[in-house]
């Protein structure tokens, strides 16, 4: 049946159709129902989603659709499209087959993808997904074949030169931005480094999040070009490009449910640097008590890693780092970009432990693609921080993402905390300061976070500062400070 | 912050909240947030929801409340509310423990099942614990503590008399609709039969769907209390009567799933049973290859119901049954409401198959609470029927329940299917028949549905009807047509 299209303003982050319940009735069609929605036209586009009904808000033989809906079909208010029921998908099958543990094949796997980007499975689908795979992990073909299935889903960046490289960190250590200080010191070393970053999953912010508060993030794969073409590098934001739709889908579902199966995570990182078109990858896996993943798991997912790289046919180097305490001072989005930018300025001191772990991955990758010798990367590095001119390629690369290179001034609904007692300062607990961090509105609220004003071993005195904790909004503050005072994140 | 209700047309079939963008901004919220509402009163209502934001549909300081929430608060358009920001529960934990295998204790499962009545726990975050049942199973201490939390987060029914009786079929037998025919013998033969019956979950109709094609089956707990007072029985839907809140909301997203974990069955059984306030339980287990359990299954539930029923202190009895093919004709709930009423009415000829397994349960049910001897029950049952004492009750029944017994219209839109060669009928797949009635449109569109004229061993020449089906729409029959050709549910 025919029907006209009704945009509503409603955008629940997610497709959602409505029809009214008379035209319901009329088709045969009822709430939950999987359905499939065509454009009229010679090329139809076509997608299919989950039907709900209404009684008021949609007309008789009107389909109404959320932002989303209208987004991805290019849908104009009052044109026609055609609607037809649509059958449970195979992929429901295959995710209970995985569930009950049982081992999947590449085309079972792509199956399942392929309904995640189409919207054909409904969250609570993907959720079994998730739990199937957090519960029954993947063995390594089936780890490859999610690889194959999440770049397939999407596009792919290409580069003619060779020397691209790509970076990244499995985080979890809070205030750790490396990433905009290497991008800069290897393009300004003339590495072309295509940069696409997350945003902040269960953390307090990602790159992306952290290079939004001075210059848009999400550009198209044809305007990415153009600024890598310009400057070597770039520093935007993986999920507007397109090139891995079905792991954005079910990153925001694990990030619903706290879940993180390694197969996906794997899978996930693989996927974006190989979309990214990385020929170099270095990956930096930060360990320890309070990180994400301990010794164990980090030798782990630095062999599969290995494994991965070679069957691919890029380089992949894999370091594992101590991460016990944070890194930097800030934790948020403003105050990391702060941090870097203190490191990045010749005129300013930085904090000593960003400035350090920035040089050795920098002079890592110099290495890895031949540019230093070996052992002697982290001087080019150094070079090029202490001369200005990575400074420089950041302002080039903020310019070309049409940012403007400004100060940054912090909230002023903030809260210092002094100590209150003299001591050494024994822990500081990444998984509670980042929470602490989400608790005061990060990444969301970008000038919301934490200052934290010392590292683990220094010795203070009561009434010392320890932490400054800033919000938007004070509602936020006051829940940050209860979270601070109930868990003391900080040991003396 | 004090905000204004504004009620939303939209229902989503789940409790939904929207503020306007720029109150959440100013609140320090964020989609996704778990807030909680509380009204303004001596003794405020609070519930935790899942916030969505909005750019224009509710206006600056308003809060948009779907149809389900209005109802849960009792709310009303422009009423004052307070809403906060609520922490991530710990039963999301608990759930994560189970999925990784642990065992659950009584206090974690208890904390699971209160927060799914409370809406704490979102349908992805359900969806893991249903997944993680499945998986891993639970075993009897944590089985006990499902079902008394499941009856602990809802109302309870009692009955002075003694002699209160319920039967269950796990069900998976398409058309095996004994339920209203064994209450009214049994109500007929002095036995107390408050029977609450659910809507189809994974079947083409449920008793409720089927009872409701003649009468209302929506009551509170105290019009329940005067119908079966008044007439020994009911035919009611349990959904309505807030007896295990917490399992309808998992049925819910079972359903979605698709998963069936056996705990989950086991709780959401016994713990309708004891909600009901029967003494005398028949469970009745049909298994076979197309049934929804095989031998091995079905004997581990009858031993497990012993098991639970002991604990519980009722008498629980387990038969189990051959599941292999339909019982009745009709599939769909007008047309297996009609082969009852033709078992029913002493002047009609009804399916044997229902009959006999009708008069064999009702003769167990006689036989358990003494009102028969051992071997003698269906004999009374025989009695009643014959006499048409059941029926007449079946007629109380409805009229109690403000119905009208009244003949049964089926759609006109229906399709006979002939037979395309001569033989001996070697298969009804069960499982086929009932998605087949799915596909017509069942339990939703009463009138739609199957209608099979033989049983498995029938001869049937060329050119024989076979089977009718029933839609109450083209698309719908289109659909169903097409579903009978490619999987030939009825084998010759």
């Amino acid at each position: 049946m025919e029907l006209k299209i009704k945009i509503s303003n409603w955008s629940a982050g997610l497709p959602v159709v409505m029809l009214n319940e008379k035209t319901a009735k009329e088709l045969g069609v009822h709430a939950g129902d999987r359905i499939s929605i065509k454009t009229i036209s010679k090329k139809p586009r076509e997608m299919v989603t989950i039907l709900d009904t209404t009684e008021k808000i949609v007309n008789k033989r009107e389909l109404g659709v959320s932002v989303e809906i209208k987004k991805r079909l290019s849908l104009r208010e009052g044109q026609k499209i055609d609607i037809s029921l649509s059958s449970n998908p195979m992929s429901v099958n295959y995710i209970k087959k995985k569930l009950l543990g049982k081992v999947l094949i590449e085309a079972e796997i792509k199956e399942i993808i392929q309904d995640v980007v189409n919207n054909k499975l409904s969250e609570p689908e993907i959720a079994v997904f998730i739990s199937a795979m957090y519960k029954n992990g993947m063995n390594f073909l089936e780890t490859v074949s999610l690889i194959d299935a999440i770049l397939y889903s999407g596009k792919k960046l290409t580069f003619k030169n060779k020397l691209v490289v790509d970076k990244h960190c499995i985080g979890g250590i809070a205030g750790n931005r490396t990433t905009p200080i290497i991008v800069t010191i290897c393009a300004a070393g003339g590495l072309i480094f295509p940069k696409t970053s997350s945003r902040a999953i269960t953390s307090a912010a990602g790159t992306a999040d952290c290079i939004e508060v001075l210059a848009p993030v999400e550009f198209s794969m044809e305007q990415l070009k153009k600024i890598v073409k310009k400057t070597n590098g770039c520093l935007t934001w993986g999920g507007s490009l397109g090139m891995v739709p079905a792991d954005s889908k079910i990153l925001k579902v694990e990030k619903m449910l706290k879940l993180d199966p390694t197969a996906q995570l794997l899978a996930s990182i693989m996927s974006k640097k190989l979309a990214d078109g990385g020929k170099y990858i270095l990956i930096d896996i930060p360990y320890g008590k309070k990180a994400k993943v301990n010794k164990n798991k980090a030798i782990y997912l630095k062999k599969q890693f290995e494994k991965l790289g070679k069957h691919f046919n890029v380089i992949v180097k894999v370091i594992l780092t101590k991460g016990n305490e944070p890194i930097g001072n800030g934790i948020g989005p403003a105050l990391e970009i702060l941090d870097v930018i203190k490191v990045l300025n010749p005129k300013e001191e930085g904090p000593t432990d960003l400035e350090k772990k920035s040089l050795y991955l920098s002079g890592l990758i110099f290495e890895m693609t031949g540019k230093a010798k070996k052992g002697k990367g982290i001087n080019l590095a150094k070079e090029i921080l202490d001369s200005g001119k990575a400074f420089k390629k950041f302002k080039e690369i903020i310019s070309a993402q049409k940012g403007k290179f400004k100060g940054i001034k912090l909230s002023k609904i903030f809260k210092i905390i002094h100590s209150k007692k003299s001591g050494k300062i024994k822990e500081i607990d990444n998984k509670l300061i980042n929470e602490l961090a989400r608790v005061a509105g990060c990444p969301l609220d970008k000038f919301a976070g934490v200052h934290i004003q010392h590292h683990v071993g220094d010795k203070i005195k009561k009434g010392d500062e320890l932490i400054t904790i800033y919000a938007e909004s004070k509602p936020r503050l006051k829940s940050a400070l209860k979270f601070y005072h109930e868990k003391s994140p900080i040991k003396l």
